[in-house]
Order: C-alpha cells, then sequence, then structure tokens
C-alpha cells in the first residue's frame, strides 16, 4: 500500500537535504558554550544556520532567539509582556493556535483584558472590532499570519501598523507561514513573530522567536547565557542545523507555492464536482496554497479519516473526538459554521512531497469513502425508519 | 590527531545505539497527536520511550513530562510553584546550575524569601543550615543532586525527607546524576527531578521533568493537550526516542560508574604523584566517578584548556573567560576557594567512550601543558625581576 500524507499542516517530513545533513552531523554534538574543539564546531553551526534564517526572514541573526518551538516562542512573549508592561490589555483573535489562545486565557486568569477578534466564515478577520478594541491600555497584540485549518492568511502588515498606532506592540504566531509564503520581516513591521522548525521540514523540538531589535527583551526561561541571555540550556544544535539547512531553500518556498496552488485548485475544482453536497471552508479569503477545508455534508469527519487511513491516506479534520478533543474544531465553531458543519469537516494539507498522482489518486478514494459512509448513513436511516414504523 | 573528549559533564556524544536508532528513525515524522498512520508511529515510539524511562527511574509513566531540557524543567517548577503556592519561601544551595540559581534570583526579584544553603570547599553541604532554613513557611527547597563542576553527590533523599516533614515540596536538579549513578526517585522520595537527554548521550532539546503523583500538578508552556495537558507543544519525538533508548542502558549504568571510578582514581592518583602543587577539590565527599576537579597551582585554567585543545583534548576550566563567563566559576568561589585557586582549576569529566589509553595518553599531555606553562611563567617572572633591578 502506498501511504500518501496530506496533513503538512500538522506536521511535515524532514526534506532529503535535512536528512542528509542530519545523517552526516550526528557526530555533532560539542557543547556550544564550550571553548575547545568539539564546542567551537557547534557554535560554528549554530552561527551559520542563524545567518541563513536571518536571510531567509530579512532580519538580523541577532533578532532569532532559538527556542524549542513556537509553543514556547508564543508562551515567552505573551506571559512575561504580561508580567513587566505596565499595561494590562492584549487582543488576539478567535481563531489561534492553542499555544496562544490558552495563554492568553491564562493571563486573563491573573488579571490581564483580553479582547478576542472575530473571523468571519468567509475567513476574514473583523477589522472594525479590532481597530475599536485598540486602545492605548494596549500591551500586546497576538495574531496568528496563517491560519493552521483554513490556510486563511490574515492582513498582519496593517494590523501591525495601526497596533504601532495605538502603541500596542505586535506578535504574529508565523507557525503556518513559514515555508508557504514568502516572509519579510522587515516589511512586515511585527515586532515578535514565532516559528516552528516541524513545519517546515526541519526537525521537532526546533524553533525561534523574533525579537525585532529595540523591541522590550523577554526572558522566560532563566539560566545560562545562551542567545544573549534570552533563553537559557543547552542549544538544540541538530535542531538549529535543520532549521538552517530549509531556510538555505528560500527559492524553493515561491516555487513550491506556485505548484501547490495549481494542484489544490484542481483538487478543489474536482471535489466540488464530482462529490454531492460539499462546501469549501472559507476559500475565497486569502489563504496559503497547500490548504483545502472542505465541509462534506453528513459525512462525519473522524470515521471519513478513518476509512482514508485505511487506505494509507494522512488527513485531518475538525471533527470530535479526532485528535483527542472532546469538542469539534473550535477554529471552525469560532468562524460560525455549526458543530454539524464541524463534525463533517475535512482538512487537505499538501507539501514539497506531494505529487499529482497522489492528489488524483486521493480524490478517487474521497469519492468512494463518502459515497461508502453516506450509503451506510442512508441504510442506517432506512431501517431505523422501517424500525419506528414497526414499532408504531 | 586523535580527538579525545574529557568534558562530559558539559555534555556527550550521542551513544552508538542512538546513532543507529535515529538514522533508522528520521523517518519517523508523524505528529502524535494525529490519529492517522504517520501520527500513530510517533505517538507508540513515544509510549514506548516513556515506558523504558519510567523503569530506568523506577516511576510511573505518567509522572514523566517530557520538555526540552532540564532547563525548562527547573524553570516550569519553580516559577509555577512561586505563583501558585500560598507560600513565598524557596531555599536551595549556593552551587546550583545557573538553571536554578538565575531562577531563583528572578522569583527573589518578584518577592520570593530564597535561602541559600552553603557547601563547603569538602564539598559538603551544610545541613544545619538547612535545618535551620525550613519552616513551614517554605514552599519549595531545590537542591542538586550531582555537582556539575566537582561531581559532588548530595544528600537528596535526607534531605527531601526533612523538607516534607516541614511541609515543604522537593525538586532535584539530577541533571549530572543521569547515566552516573542508579536512580530509583521513589527511594530518593523526592517530588519533582530534571533531567536532560544530551548528558546521558541522547538528543539535545530532549529532557523531562518528573512530578510525582500527587504533587501540584504544573503548566509553564500552555497549549494542546500534550503530556496531559501539562506541556505544550509538539513532541520532539526523535529527541524522546534517544532517551528512551539511553534509558533501556540501565544496566550499563553501574558497569561504566565502576569501569570509570578505576580509571578516575588512577588518574588522580597519577596526577597528583606526577605533577608538583596539585589539588584536588571536594574529593573527599561522595562524588560521582567520572569526574575529577581539580586546581593546578599558578596554572591559569584558560591558558591549559587551549593548550591541551591544541593537542586534541577537550576539557573545562571554573577560570573566567571561559565559555565567555566574565568572572571565575561561581560554584568554586561560593565552596571557599579563592579567585586564585578557581582560575587555575581543571575540570576532566570522563565517559562511556573514555578509555585507559586515552586517559593515559592526557596525563602525558597534560604534565608537559603544565611544566610548559609554569616554565613560562617562571621565565616572565625572572624577566620582569631583572627588568626590575634594571629600573633602580
Amino acid at each position: 500500500m502506498e501511504f500518501i500524507y496530506l496533513d503538512h499542516n500538522a506536521t511535515t517530513p524532514l526534506s532529503p537535504e535535512v536528512e542528509t545533513t542530519l545523517k552526516a552531523d550526528l557526530s555533532l554534538f560539542g557543547n556550544p558554550s564550550s571553548i575547545h574543539w568539539a564546542g567551537r564546531k557547534s557554535k560554528n553551526k549554530i552561527r551559520e544556520a542563524r545567518a541563513s534564517i536571518a536571510s531567509l526572514l530579512n532580519c538580523s541573526p541577532l533578532e532569532i532567539i532559538f527556542t524549542s518551538g513556537a509553543s514556547e516562542s508564543s508562551n515567552t512573549l505573551i506571559k512575561t509582556t504580561f508580567q513587566h508592561s505596565p499595561k494590562k490589555h492584549f487582543i488576539t483573535s478567535e481563531v489561534e493556535h492553542p499555544s496562544v489562545l490558552k495563554t492568553m486565557q491564562y493571563i486573563e486568569s491573573l488579571g490581564a483584558r483580553v479582547d478576542y477578534v472575530p473571523v468571519n466564515r468567509d475567513g476574514f478577520i473583523d477589522m472594525e472590532f479590532y481597530k475599536r478594541a485598540l486602545t492605548p491600555e494596549t500591551a500586546l497584540v497576538s495574531i496568528m499570519y496563517v491560519n493552521n485549518e483554513t490556510g486563511n492568511i490574515f492582513p498582519i502588515k496593517e494590523m501591525a501598523d495601526l497596533a504601532h498606532q495605538a502603541g500596542a506592540l505586535f506578535h504574529t504566531d508565523a507557525v503556518q507561514a513559514l515555508g508557504k509564503i514568502p516572509l519579510d520581516l522587515q516589511a512586515l513591521g511585527v515586532d515578535y513573530a514565532s516559528f516552528s522548525g516541524h513545519k517546515f521540514y526541519a526537525l521537532k523540538g526546533s524553533g525561534l522567536l523574533y525579537a525585532k531589535k529595540g523591541a522590550p527583551q523577554i526572558s522566560f526561561i532563566h539560566g545560562g547565557a545562551q542567545e544573549r541571555s534570552r533563553r537559557g540550556g543547552t542549544e538544540n544544535v541538530l535542531g538549529i542545523v535543520s532549521l538552517g539547512v530549509m531556510a538555505s531553500q528560500k527559492n524553493r518556498i515561491a516555487e513550491e507555492s506556485q505548484r501547490l496552488e495549481k494542484l489544490r485548485d484542481e483538487m478543489q475544482t474536482r471535489i466540488l464536482n464530482e462529490i454531492e453536497d460539499v462546501t469549501v471552508t472559507a476559500g475565497l479569503a486569502p489563504r496559503v496554497t497547500n490548504t483545502l477545508s472542505l465541509v462534506l455534508k453528513g459525512v462525519d469527519g473522524e470515521t471519513l479519516l478513518m476509512n482514508l487511513d485505511i487506505k494509507g491516506y494522512a488527513v485531518s479534520t475538525g471533527a470530535a473526538c479526532s485528535s483527542g478533543n472532546p469538542e469539534p474544531s473550535p477554529v471552525l465553531l469560532a468562524m460560525g459554521l455549526t458543530r454539524a458543519e464541524a463534525q463533517n469537516s475535512l482538512r487537505v494539507s499538501m507539501g514539497w512531497g506531494t505529487t499529482e498522482s497522489q492528489v488524483n489518486k486521493f480524490i478517487e478514494d474521497l469519492k468512494l469513502s463518502v459515497k461508502r459512509l453516506r450509503d451506510i448513513e442512508k441504510a442506517e436511516s432506512l431501517l431505523k425508519e422501517s424500525d419506528d414504523v414497526g414499532n408504531t
């Protein structure tokens, strides 16, 4: 059986370039804080990776703080800002990743006032709400660049400018943007941004916080003098190296984005044409090109996922019970989808390894699975109906 | 040139077993939160690793919270305890790793009262001071199990018992104990313990916090439901796998400890016999068998380190300027060594790959380097003397 992975927004495999580098560098073990040969080798590799990433993101190497991933980065920034800023008002969106949403709820429990900007079912963020929410008391705005479930891209530059006009700092969780759209942090104008390596073909456990020069400095994990005393703990050398390898693939990001757009649009058209009662979620708002979020009426997302899983496909759903969540996707519900719609949702997220033949094969099998599940549903309804008739 | 690594307390190379596993598992990329085939593979590997680690540490798998390493673990525990406990008194030692010491200083700046238990130059912790410091107001005691610079082992079981009698929680930074002495957390009786993979031949960026069943639950990095909602963020799957591989080497820990004790004792004896004006720091207190902490009178530690580095040796020193520290080792100074002694310190820490011939070669080269540096020192003194004479 061919295994076809279409869940790149959950995580990505290592790229072949990263795999090759890691195999060669598994012997790279020195502690970068050591001044002897073993330490210097690691230190040099980190310096190279930092320069490569800075070049990709168009920022200074000194503005990069390596962390264990975006969850740590976002926690770091939101919690230390709450602790150190005299201002206690925060703004985020209703569709953030849990690493931002739960952290905002946490500081709320400690006394912060937090406004949650709505996003409508078409994928547009409520700019009027946002403008009204911004006050001179706003310490920090944290809005994701790209939504993980729908792929929607939010107007970060415009929102950051507005935040700055109000005297607030601006952070973006840019996890789902990295590798999917070209990133220029200087042009974007944010003060902080969080990234994870594992959504961009690099190692899990690696990531970074971009902190613009001059922005208030944060320290969340105290300890050694690593990262200019901004993040203690021996560096995840191989994780950082893997990020550096990916950062050197700058040109490919635009190429893959174009290639995937064609694939995604063809897939979307075929699914809409060849399967009944399907809608695309927030497909008209700006979105990254690898993501397709669907609602397949009457088809339970988790059952569909397991059906496709048996056939070798890895996809995702916002249905309850998937990923151990007792509730359907809070993101889809916040956007105004009904519980039934969220329960019938399916997310397909392609990646650099996705081919046209994989997509075509997937569409055929999706059609079969959907038909089968709807037939079973129909048969069960009929049975129930006849039972009901028998019982009367 | 043969490169001989004798700095295992700074970090360790990957073990051959870990390297082999990683090479095979680089394709293991699924997000453990995904319920499809890719996610399940990762989830199963994490479950296996967790069971293996729990067996090594004699605890329940549910008591293990994977983190990015001990710095995060210690920060997590100390800061969340400060935030959530109604009691605001803390106790730690004067010789802790910066991840504990700086974190204690940080909560002090927020209003905590912290007592620092002294350790004398013989390597013994001041138990009378400790007993006097413990009060019903003590929220948490955090004492390292093994000191990274001297290798001294502190009486954690006794100290944890005393803390519990006073109604305080007990945490140990056990980074330097893992893989060097057998660990039985149930017998040790601590409530929490921090560990890093990279001091035990596993990947950097991996580690864990042991939290005893029933001990107050902590959450530092909010986000997804990973680690039973105790630590958000996609798991560092390969890091965890590498820890699991090492945890399966339980029997070897005792064997290597014995083998290294013989090597270390022979090295110590030879150095004391064959080099003049050398003292062993805290060599009579209990210590792990891989570590030898020396003071070589009149020999600048950093210059010695660089001399040995040129010959292929990786060792460590508490001298100022090494590792970018502007001050000599705070640990050695806290123990009562003079600045000159700290400046003349050398740490040799062996590991599972260290052989007798490496040690013998090292001793010969150490003798040459020390002689050379002392000769230069002497010549410079003579020159200075004759200059002074000429100037009068």
